[in-house]
């Protein structure tokens, strides 16, 4: 084992007089990239977080997780294959989570605490999850304070023999929560609802924490009344005994079984057979049914859905922790791999070092940059929107309405902002994973169960499509309104600027220039529509019809808005940094907002922002500020902040010691003791040693058919 | 449980005066679907094979594979999970396999059932693929006919105790094969060679059946005599003591442990510790080791590698089947899924009756179509080009020569279509399983498995980027020629083509215009890149340098290219079909050179052949295609003749009925009988009866502390 390199001399690397090879180079590589650094890496960490407070705040979080048993990680990806253990685990993690979370923080702390543990095993993050984000938001958003204490008397505040669960989505009704088919039907004689699933497809679908852990729903039903549907309501259904853990009469709920990822949550099916519960288990917030059966509406339909959009922001929060794991991943592998030499017997390149691997992974650096900016934004918006919603008064109409307002910018903006950051996030880790080569393909790096576990992200808590039609519907609507001269939301008045800019002349490497050309083909594109809209209007098209066949606008508005949105948001942010760390975070928005530019050329040629010679410009400046990022890969990506827990993946690990890190842990989870298959007796012996064509001896048989013919 | 669905009024359908609701109208919405065909389903089928003979061919194969116990499929997504059983069960699947290939099929033959057994279980086929795909190719390719037909003796043609692995890839060397380090001395003394593995970094890895199938190694190691290095070379490896299973001494075998996907192979790692191997096992059909150690090197070192190729070509037809599978699955289910309606209380819409999701779903069945035709083509140009060289005599240096360049040629195809349709079906997986919504995250619905099975087609034999980027030079070179006025394979004569087409007023509904408006943007990039090498040569920037610098542009161009050959060889193809076919054939033609250009209209804009208006009509003509195409949806996908145990999803059941045979298939795989979590008492009864902040009895402590003080 002691040969020499020397056979292969484009792995001779010599540093400070002494010879390193492929092996053993990979650690010097990685310091030498570490020691490029042009910014104090500890002061972008505090930009990124939001300040040396949150930085140690965040910290000690972490700390506490990779302390706790539960979360040790060492054979996570083995045991992510293992239903039954992995839930079993799953479960002791929430058990840990809620020692953290219930120890009197704030939701938004709680929030951060979920995000956290969301990178590390978003499993566990879910199981949890569901119950305080969506269950106990759920009651705390639709149910008075009374029925809200009454609850966390009971328990779920701290997990006290109570977990709750979310019952909204059916087998057949996902997107569409107003057409939910389960009912909740008013006896008024027993003062009581009786909650049923008239057909196998309004069964309750999907129910995280239902096939195992939930005491209670929180079940969406249509409210029914002497015989009138009242639309769909929230009801407070007991599942389980809580002493025995047998379900409740009339509710059966089966394990909804394998899933693409997570599969540590116990998702489940839930089915009720005319299932009893007192009156006062409705929500009654805003919609109420009195003893006497008098039902109350509530003054406005949405109010129903709120619990949904706190998902839905941090998801773009998530969209950023998820990129920096991957991307830290793939760049750090990169610095420390070579392959192919420029000239024959020539040292290796490293990956990092050829122009399109930079130019795989580093926009896509500067992308989780700009995530990170646009979710610092979207908190903003999203904090102000719901303590207003909060404070106001259920029976201050005028109040609510406008609150409302506020809520339904929020839910645009956020639409936008979720369905682009978790595909974009979708496609990091995707390529990140393809960067890696076939070490990208181990279990053990963590891509594919990254990939699985995340992309669900793309369908629930608002389908991303779902949402981008959405939001594209809300942004022609605000085009119209601004021709109408009525009042838009602050993230569409933009709208308002004329539609004749050009780059003429002026420098592409000029982040204001970079932004009136965003905001230019934005307008332009939501203009265009508009003037269609009212086209159709005028052909007498109905709104509804004229929206459909604005599909393909309606997703092409919102891809150009959300984008110019997250590319201000960037420029925004990093005015607040620190001077040390500006021209670095300078160079990323450029390489973020050039590169989104080249992705989306053809709009700058339509909208006549560009011209045909500009785009090769384009490339040439993405290629320098590639080029002057790559200098500083390694910093950027060390500012994240992540252990190598976090990281979970050796070729990924701080040290740049990829290839004895990986050949260990590959090592260390398959024991190489084992020769024999355990199948080898059963199975492979048999196949291998069977017989071949043997002709069966049939003398005996011919001797007595001759016999008989004699 | 009868309570009517008069609650919710969007699900009520009256067919033939009949009601129907949310979970019985499924299978009526299909038939009416299957109702619409304008064509002949079963003649399209036959087109799409290739002819009626092959069309019963592969049902016949199919046949045997679905009646094969070891193909049984019940439970194939959960057993996925359980490394050790799926690992049993892949094996007997080989078992069966093996049967079916060792029959006396042609190679194409072979070939289309291990691309059959690749939609059904492509671990079952990459397993005992690499036995014959790769082991035993390799030894024909590399070998001489005595050395093939010994190892033939030896039980290598029909896995007679015998199994073969290909020890290719190390540790730190993937893409480039040249910089192998194990290494292969010879020792004159005992005319042996001893195969040694230098540092962890050159051991064999991803090596599949090497953990627990493989007798025998193809290893590639640098042939050393006599101190020098000749470089590359192929010898066969005793690997395990077959009668025993024990690994040969010297011989070291790891698993490699989980992976992505594919969790069925028993990929290893393989180190040697100066194993020893009789001289003539060294692979000498090209070059040569003599007893008395006088190297005899190959005329052409790519010679080397021809083992890869078969594997690249069948995974375009592979990327076809894929996409046909999964295209069936969300596009039955689209036929059959009502989410939202347009007026309140009124019927809710079918999936695909809505712009948008017939816009993600049709344009990619019309790719799928289009990749069937070009797969044709390609195997076409293979069967050429790999006929010629095995005919060509080893020592016929000019015939070899000319046979390589048509390998050369066949490799720059396929090198683009391999990339681009491999990562197309990845995308088209995607996307399906996104319009799927949740039921697509549901493992029973075989996106997740058939994604992470399908994904390392992206890196493996050929990584994608590196073929890309290769395939681009190759298109700059040919662009070089022909100014040169050199001679230029077929695939690139369009180059000489005049630079300044224009749209001019023509038909974009005219397959001709759409052709001649695709070459003209492929000619012109690949003309403006040759400029721009053309001055960088000026500029004395070296070759390596100079392609570098055009990294971007040499992966445009491949991209643009390897469209314009699909969109090329599906128009061709057409033409062969019976008249009944052609008119839909034509709209699907039409829909996926329309899409292809809204997708990349910036090109069109740039190199001039399209103005910003035209921009707009190519999104109304994919509306108004897609709308066609919508119509004939269901018939163009039962032409694609897959039984419901090929699909595998019980969404995509042929049936249509959805929610009955996806509830059914979830309550078998997990029987709702038990409904305590085994790990109740271990983990969760102790969790959720814990006790809370119970102050300690501390009275005893205090009065003593009392005592003492007095």
């Amino acid at each position: 084992m002691t040969k020499s390199l020397s056979t292969n001399p484009a792995n001779d690397v010599v540093i400070d007089g002494k010879k390193y090879n492929t092996f053993t180079e990979p650690p010097k590589a990685m310091a030498a990239e570490r020691a490029k650094a042009s910014f104090p890496v500890r002061e972008m960490t505090y930009y990124l977080d939001g300040g040396e407070k949150v930085t140690e705040y965040n910290e000690a979080v972490w700390e506490q997780l990779e302390r706790a048993p539960a979360f040790d990680n060492t054979d996570y990806y083995d045991v992510c294959g293992d239903h039954e253990l992995l839930r079993a685990r799953t479960l002791a993690k929430v058990g840990a989570i809620a020692e953290i979370v219930t120890d009197g923080r704030s939701e938004r702390d709680i929030q951060k605490v979920l995000s956290f543990v969301s990178v590390i095993d978003p499993g566990a993050m879910t199981r949890i999850g569901v119950h305080f984000g969506l269950f106990l938001n759920g009651v705390r958003g639709s149910g008075t304070s009374e029925q809200f204490n009454y609850w966390v008397g009971e328990g779920a505040a701290n997990l006290s023999n109570f977990f709750g669960c979310f019952c909204m989505t059916e087998l057949g009704h996902g997107s569409n929560v107003a057409g939910v088919e389960t009912t909740a039907t008013f006896d008024r004689n027993t003062e009581e609802f009786v909650i049923n699933t008239p057909t196998i497809a309004a069964s309750k679908w999907w129910i995280g924490g239902a096939a195992h852990t939930a005491t209670h729903g929180l079940v969406f039903a249509r409210l029914i009344v002497d015989g009138k549907d009242y639309g769909v309501k929230n009801f407070v259904v007991p599942l389980r005994d809580r002493n025995t853990w047998n379900l409740m009469p009339g509710v059966s709920i089966g394990d909804i079984g394998k899933k693409m990822g997570r599969d540590g949550i116990d998702n489940g099916w839930v089915q009720f057979s005319n299932v009893r519960i007192p009156r006062l288990f409705m929500m009654m917030k805003y919609a109420k049914v009195s003893k006497d059966g008098k039902v109350t509406q509530p003054p406005l339909a949405q109010l129903a859905y709120g619990a949904l959009i706190s998902g839905r922001v941090s998801m773009v929060y998530d969209s950023y922790t998820w990129a920096r794991r991957f991307l830290t991943i793939a760049i750090r592998y990169a610095c420390c791999r070579r392959q192919f030499s420029s000239s024959p017997g020539g040292l290796e390149t490293k990956l990092i070092d050829y122009t399109f691997h930079q130019r795989r992974l580093l926009p896509r650096l500067a992308y989780a940059y700009a995530m990170n900016a646009g979710s610092a934004e979207l908190y903003k918006i999203y904090f102000a929107a719901t303590d207003r919603l909060a404070s106001t008064k259920p029976t201050d109409k005028e109040g609510l309405q406008s609150a409302i307002d506020d809520v339904k910018e929020l839910f645009s903006v956020s639409a936008g902002l979720k369905a682009f950051s978790t595909w974009g996030t979708a496609q990091i880790i995707d390529e990140c994973r393809q960067a890696c080569g076939g070490l990208g393909y181990s279990g053990y790096n963590g891509f594919g169960q990254g990939y699985n576990d995340w992309v669900v992200q793309c369908t629930w808590e608002g389908d991303n499509n779902v949402l981008t039609l959405s939001a594209g519907r809300s942004l022609i609507q605000s085009g119209l309104a601004i021709r109408k001269g009525e009042h838009v939301g602050a993230a569409a008045s933009y709208l308002k600027r004329e539609l004749n800019a050009k780059l003429n002349g002026r420098s592409l490497e000029d982040l204001n220039v970079l932004i009136d050309g965003w905001e230019h083909v934005s307008a332009v594109g939501i203009s265009q529509a508009v003037d269609r809209y009212v086209e159709l209007e005028k052909e007498g098209v109905s709104q509804t019809e004229a929206f459909e066949r604005l599909s393909q606008q309606r997703y092409d508005v919102t891809r150009v808005h959300t984008r110019m949105y997250l590319i201000k948001s960037f420029f925004e942010n990093l005015k607040t940094a620190s001077p040390a760390l500006q021209p670095v975070l300078t160079d990323l928005a450029l390489l973020f907002a050039l590169w989104s530019i080249e992705i989306d050329a053809s709009v700058f040629l339509r909208y006549g922002f560009l011209e045909p010679k500009d785009i090769s410009t384009i490339t040439v400046l993405v290629n320098k500020y590639t080029g002057k990022v790559r200098e500083q890969a390694i910093p950027l990506t060390d500012a994240f902040n992540q252990s190598d827990f976090v990281i979970n993946a050796p070729i990924g690990n701080y040290n740049g010691d990829v290839y004895n890190n990986y050949f260990a842990k590959t090592k260390a989870a398959n024991p190489p003791i084992n020769t024999h298959p355990p199948y080898y007796d059963s199975v492979m012996k048999p196949f291998f040693t069977r017989k071949f064509n043997d002709d069966p001896d049939l003398s005996a048989l011919e001797e007595e058919e001759a016999e008989e013919n004699e």
